[in-house]
């Protein structure tokens, strides 16, 4: 089978190429071709198959009928232009998130008019679809209520990626991920980087800035976890979604307070101290509208499966991506 | 204040500037003048004021920016392809459905970079934007899931009329329109016409043919009600709206049985007797995924308010339809 993934190149992108790469079939089928499309041209991975790397801005004409020329049989769409910066230019953002993934559904249903294809399509949403006023914990039938124009957008991407796949035009499915943390990498700018930073920075024996209160309560999945939500909704028979398409994936309700306490566990006190609070008004605003917590039950009965404790986030942490070693100040 | 109709030449559309005449006034403030465009050029009412008509396509480039040159202080985006006909020619509901409420919005936002410019925009939806599996009451938090691409279009036009009033580049209003009944006019084919053919034709003392089981049950206003609701939403403050702008209309949850039990009060027996029952499964089958009853809380906080029997349904009907008079049949 041929598999095309879009976005390949980032932080997601990238894990999941290798997590593909690893498993070697999908369904039982060889992996046969990767196709590797993002901004930027992806790194070749070491692979015994065929591998085509690309660089491709999907919102521009032409791009997504080059992408799906030789018909791939999965198509990953994890490309988009952040929040941040879709909040900072409009225009960009509306472009790539909106434009760029109806181009791929467009030319995917224009494919197959000339000659029957119908691929499976995952898309990744996002939690961010989500926005106040929310009730504590969300259940699968809430309003999607985004308040970013990115949340809209990947709205948006729900609603066409269900008529499309009604319509029979392509076999979609969307999984509206968790926030990531700990995403590995420097500290940014974004309003959630903390989430990862305060985690992140202690265990390299660096400081790290809270700029909310530990009460704060939201919503995680590893990198791991959502690598394996990807992977799990490709291979998923999509006759048991019904006609709603797109699913909250499980993860784990957590406060600031819990992710300190599960680093002080794992890493001991001499961590937990380089978390310096320096409250933000800005930010606190920001994560007051966000979800805190969610039932997930279809996403658990569709045998998604997330972490249950920050202990065992930070340990996948400490696994992926420090080679199973902590620096000298860890415990016991 | 200047008015801007798209879609004056439909239904509503004539209703609605009817209405905007003779009350004269929008919070206070007198019309000035009326902008109504349709695909076919409206014909030009009897008004004091500036009137003018457009012929246009608001999906054509450049056509939106034409429409609102003259900057109007109210929009009222009622202009759509029908559900069937967006779902027989899937290219010509997105252009005009999608693109062309994106286009009125991007003008909007585009005139207001080159001077400040934030019109109130009315943009009806309708209850299509919600599918099975659905509650038997509906709640104004249940998520959007529609099952035509006509309902997909609107649940779009919703996001985007919601993030452009949090940018700040219009203040928007969305309101989910029940199914109008009884519409005047000709029989058609629509799934949903016998909802007010077996009313319409029986008044008039002609045949109708009931294609469903009178247990179906669904979610209705009279045209004049969704006119009261336009204009209505026209003056409301949005501050009460906070960031969800579009809201489920009230309407009357009745079944087919109601209707006609209303029909034999109003009209006689021999008005009822007109009814054929003639069974058909296709459109059973699409009216079985439809939406039952709503409990429309917050459209009846904000003030809208609809028709409360079918009684006083078929008695708007007779007196802004049939002159106030019903033929030879009528009873007592």
């Amino acid at each position: 089978m041929k598999i095309l993934i879009i976005g390949a190149a980032g932080m997601l992108g990238r894990k999941l190429v290798q997590s593909l790469i690893f498993k070697g079939k999908m369904n039982g089928q060889p992996i046969e071709a990767l196709i590797l499309a993002d901004i930027f041209e992806p790194e070749r991975p070491d692979f015994a198959g065929a591998v085509e790397t690309i660089a491709a801005d999907l919102s521009l004409a032409g791009i997504a009928e080059r992408l799906i020329e030789s018909r791939p049989d999965l198509i990953c769409h994890l490309a988009a232009v952040v929040s941040g910066e879709a909040e900072a230019d409009f225009e960009k953002g509306y472009s790539v998130n909106l434009d760029g993934t109806r181009a791929l559904f467009e030319a995917i249903r224009l494919a197959g008019q000339k000659k029957p294809y119908c691929p499976k399509v995952v898309f990744t949403s996002s939690i961010v679809v989500f926005g106040e006023p929310l009730p504590d914990i969300i259940g699968d039938s809430h309003c999607l209520t985004p308040l970013t124009s990115y949340g809209t957008q990947k709205a948006i991407g729900e609603l066409l990626l269900a008529d499309y796949s009604r319509r029979g035009f392509l076999d979609g499915i969307g999984i509206r991920l968790p926030t990531i943390s700990i995403r590995p990498g420097k500290p940014n700018k974004a309003a959630s980087g903390f989430f990862s930073s305060i985690l992140r920075e202690p265990l390299i024996g660096q400081e790290a800035v809270l700029p909310v209160s530990e009460t704060v309560r939201h919503w995680f999945a590893s990198p791991r976890a959502a690598v394996r939500f990807i992977v799990h909704a490709a291979e998923l028979d999509t006759q048991r979604l019904g006609s709603r398409r797109s699913i909250t994936m499980p993860g784990l309700a957590a406060t600031v307070g819990d992710q300190i306490e599960a680093l002080r566990r794992v890493a001991g006190d001499a961590a937990a101290k380089l978390i310096r609070h320096e409250p933000n008004k800005a930010i606190a605003d920001i994560i007051a509208g966000w979800p805190r917590s969610f039932d997930a039950n279809r996403a658990k009965e569709l045998g998604f499966i997330a972490e249950t404790s920050f202990d065992e986030i930070i340990r996948v942490h400490i696994e992926d991506e420090l080679e199973s070693t902590l620096p000298v100040h860890e415990q016991a």
